[in-house]
């Protein structure tokens, strides 16, 4: 990764986790609960999420605490589908990012709550922000795209086709269905909403949606093909882990080459919609060139 | 029931129950995901936090189809704690109002995201809400208030508490806090939505909060008390059923008389509240009434 780029994500990372803390110790709720909440927000992972609205925020020249509060509204959402797809009934997952997951710390029951939780006091965070001359239409434009981007038109409705699609050969265009809303949704809502607190125009949201569109694919398509040919070590799960349970995958489908020129393809068309767009593009596009040559 | 007001709720309840599938059915999602979601909130009930929302918009002389959307989504709230109360985890019901659980139907991990899907889209109905001349700002309130009750510091962290409470005798204190989150703020929210809608004043809000909080307690503790001189078919569980699984109750803590006291001292409380606001009390006065003094 670019140097300067990674001390960038590395310094965004820190200010998230000093953030969200903030917003579960104001609570007024069981401490159980609470420490439920907070146990999976504080487990790590990239904050990718959060990366892409403030860098989205900043290329905009706005400054980055505006994203702040909305960057912790959207990971509460990530950490929150994380928990309940942990679940027995969903991945039975125990460990996750080498720690026990929520259910196996908290019980079945808390962290069907803590999700809860999380996902319904994310919009409560969004009304509350205060943050330069952001309006009231705004803050309602945010929790709409929001909502749409984790519900059942969005994350919710890609996890369900995901499921139903499992030991089934998928076509191309159902695997596309499934990225788009299963992960690709809440990275688009990150980076729209970025602009939406930067003020910016309904064109420029119009294209930022279409560039933040194919780099959730190309996000997707290059964790296929790290799968494949990524080394356990590096990448920390086992090598074609995805193949036992007989998931589609675009190296499945395309074969390796052609996976790797179909994430070719998407990077160009992200650039092309970038470029349309009235920001510093340099960040973004740095972004861009991690998420197609990250080894990891 | 007063005549008028159980015709008035008949047609409520039609009405409501014309307007959810709308909401379902104009989503673009999996099929299996919208019968899900659609299976719970089409299984009946006294749909009593739509009428209470729509009697305030009432009382207040606005049309009753400016509370519809809302009151749609706060139903969908109320459905969604159903689902994923009923768990295995959780309540581990098999049957809710004579009908196969939502799990039971159509397995766990659906239901738990059936539950996640209705929970997120119903901030986003809000948003959409095209009622009158509703600004920003109290389409903002709406979520706000929503989320607050129904989130750690409402309904899930009173789901929480009477978790933790269970086999334990609590206090008066602690049954109060219990019932006040875990079923009073989603009651209490419906009439401070209704309000909105209305565009009653802040002290007229502040009122009608106290109000339904008096109203809140009214309800749970005459439902204690039914559950001990209840008739069983009239009520339609096993009496003393509360009893089995040592759960605290009001009659237990003070005695049916001293339970009795209690409902006729918060029902005095509500009345002087509502006679504070500025509205045509004779329909929540009635509801109130009713509450008192129903049979089942």
């Amino acid at each position: 990764m670019n140097e300067d780029l990674s001390l960038f994500l590395n310094e965004l990372k820190k200010e998230i986790e000093k953030q969200l803390p903030i917003h579960i110790k104001k609570l007024q709720a069981p401490d159980t609960l609470k420490e439920a909440m907070f146990y999976s927000l504080n487990a790590g992972g990239k904050r990718i999420r959060p990366a892409l609205l403030l860098a989205t925020v900043k290329s905009f020249g706005k400054p980055l605490e505006h994203g702040y509060d909305m960057a912790c509204a959207i990971e509460m959402i990530h950490t929150y589908s994380l928990i309940h797809d942990d679940l027995p009934a969903m991945d039975d997952d125990d460990l996750r990012r080498g720690k026990p997951t929520n259910h196996k710390v908290f019980g079945e029951a808390l962290a069907i709550l803590a999700g809860d939780a999380l996902l319904t006091y994310s919009f409560e965070v969004i009304t509350k922000m205060e943050v330069g001359n952001l309006t009231a239409e705004q803050k309602l434009l945010l929790i709409q795209e929001l909502a749409r981007a984790s519900g059942p038109e969005g994350m919710v409705g890609g996890q369900v086709a995901d499921m139903e699609g499992e030991n089934q050969s998928l076509t191309l265009d159902e695997l596309v269905y499934i990225h788009h809303h299963k992960t690709g949704d809440l990275l688009t809502v990150a980076i729209i909403a970025g602009a939406i607190i930067a003020g910016a125009s309904k064109s420029d949201i119009d294209n930022l949606r279409q560039f933040a569109k194919e780099l959730g694919l190309m996000f997707q398509i290059k964790d296929d093909i790290l799968d494949v040919e990524g080394d356990a070590e590096t990448i920390g799960k086992p090598i074609g882990s995805d193949d036992g349970n007989n998931k589609s995958t675009y190296p499945n489908l395309l074969g390796l080459d052609g996976a790797k020129n179909k994430l070719s393809e998407h990077k160009l068309k992200a650039e092309t919609y970038l470029s349309n767009v009235n920001l510093d593009q340099s960040l973004l596009m740095a972004l861009t060139n991690y998420v197609a040559e990250r080894d990891h």
